[in-house]
């Protein structure tokens, strides 16, 4: 580190590239990184359209290398980091659930500045060294792949379900490769048929509409980013079965949820998972093709660019090369 | 039974009251029961909104007594009736799931016309006959209490929960009631000091606002009637917590879901019960003060009026006489 500001993309009412952005300090506990990649996210568009009402440096994907901290071992590792920073203090936190605690801060999304710039901060508890064997470009999938896992954290699998994945971009492929590793009959349903032709892997079936699908899931994992997807996952979802709401929205719109009330369904809200259960997922499938979902690599100075390119239809993952 | 018309509440784009109702001839399986008394519901009230677009006799909740069915021995009982008539060939039925089955029809509700009228028809197997020791005015209410009591079915208690129910009207108020049989911490919220204070029983607390209540409940129960009740339910649930939704409503309005999906929170359709549990409660709690619930006893023929008090925000369950 030789300067005192940094190049960074932010949010404040618009989107701007930033070249002298203050470089704050860090504090007790919290390790300053070095930024390689970072990704741009739906919820990056979600902030930008109001969403938490988010001003500061956008990003929470990231790969990038330990500058400073207070253990002087962690220097240089190779990190990627589990966006909430809890407080550290309430029962959430003791209990390791600190991405629940209420006082929490979320890298780039709540209260702290994200990751696409050339430094961002994180709790050393929050990091995790990536695995020599897992390169780059797979690891900085780590945090959409940690929060596909994290469906099978909350809902219990059989195996002789069958599934229905709403939603063809790169979190609905992700939940749907994750799910093809726990249940034998998975359809993804996108519009896009470049996407799905991406998406085929293992025992994945696809579909270009709800209406190419039988109703009577047993479970549908809603992942369309669309206030649309909601309706369309519980006419999808049998009596009693299970639907996993993916997709965090500025709003949904307007929503007639009697359907889910007379059919007894059961809507279970998930959000992020553990990166040790990304990277585990990582290790056990090395033939997962991640890297069918990078779209296109820009050098942060085109942030603009880039998040053009991942407004259109057929992106998948845009990354922001940083160092 | 001597005449081929009857007296009938009539809901086609407007409410009536028609004296000359044709009465429909039985199918096989069927009886005919002669309707002692019927209870306005606010399910009601949303049909008349448009809510599955129902055209027909209005009414789901009914005393009555069994004029003719195949069995002789079943005439003259004291009967209510399960509202979902099943196919009786699917899965659903032969798994005594008959109220999710898809072709069903449903008393008063979907392509079957309802019990405020002389007669209404349903399957003899949906029939429950009343126990003695049940009087009248405690049995007309058995079809919410056992929607009450379908939470129970649905959600595994320790007792050791904290819950709150959302909605001071009668549905919330059972819903209440029959927690406060296996939970020692239960508040309900209302904003009708009257009824709040109709609904004091056993153990249950009472408040007139969320800002009354801590937040951060492990189990909500969503019976408002109310688009608002949803939003309301989430921001007092905690993480990972569970949510009850009990109101159908012809839509929800404008609709956020962001936080049940960040906080990870369950969110669980919750519809008819069984009368078997209904009665079982009943029996079990002699001293359930269901007759607080009855606001006003209409003859059908003022059923326009009736309504109207059914309407009324103090109203609880407003029944009209039929013979």
């Amino acid at each position: 580190m030789t300067s005192s500001t940094m190049r960074a993309v932010v949010f404040d009412h618009e989107l701007r590239f930033v070249p002298d952005y203050p470089l704050r300090k860090i504090m007790p506990g919290w390790a300053l990184i070095r930024v390689l990649t970072a990704g741009i996210c739906k919820t990056d568009m979600e902030l930008m359209k109001g969403y938490k009402e988010f001003h500061g440096i956008l990003g929470h994907e990231f790969i990038g290398v330990i500058e400073q901290c207070d253990d002087a071992h962690n220097i240089n590792k190779r990190v990627s980091g589990e966006i909430n920073a809890g407080c550290g203090q309430c029962e959430w936190c003791a209990n390791g659930l600190g991405r629940h605690c209420t006082n929490r801060r979320v890298l780039g999304i709540l209260d702290l500045d994200g990751c696409m710039a050339d430094y961002c901060m994180l709790p050393v508890n929050n990091l995790h060294e990536i695995p020599d064997s897992i390169p780059d470009h797979r690891a900085i999938l780590i945090e959409p792949l940690s929060a596909a896992c994290e469906i099978l954290e909350q809902v219990k699998f059989k195996g002789s379900e069958r599934v229905i994945v709403l939603g063809g971009g790169r979190l609905g492929i992700l939940c749907a490769w994750v799910l093809t590793t726990v249940v034998t009959d998975v359809t993804l349903i996108g519009h896009h048929p470049e996407k799905l032709n991406l998406a085929k892997w293992r025992h994945l079936k696809t579909a270009h509409g709800a209406d190419e699908v039988e109703a009577g899931a047993d479970i549908v994992v809603e992942a369309t980013g669309s206030g649309e997807g909601i309706t369309e996952a519980m006419s999808l979802c049998r009596p009693r079965g299970t639907i996993v709401l993916k997709s965090t929205l500025a709003s949904q719109g307007k929503l007639n949820l009697s359907p889910l009330v007379v059919n007894e369904q059961r809507l279970v809200g998930s959000r992020c998972g553990q990166f040790k259960d990304g990277f585990q997922m990582l290790e056990s499938y090395p033939d997962m093709p991640l890297d069918r979902l990078i779209t296109a690599r820009y050098p942060i100075e085109k942030a603009l660019k880039a998040f053009e390119r991942a407004a259109r239809p057929d992106a998948l993952k845009v990354l922001l090369e940083v160092s």
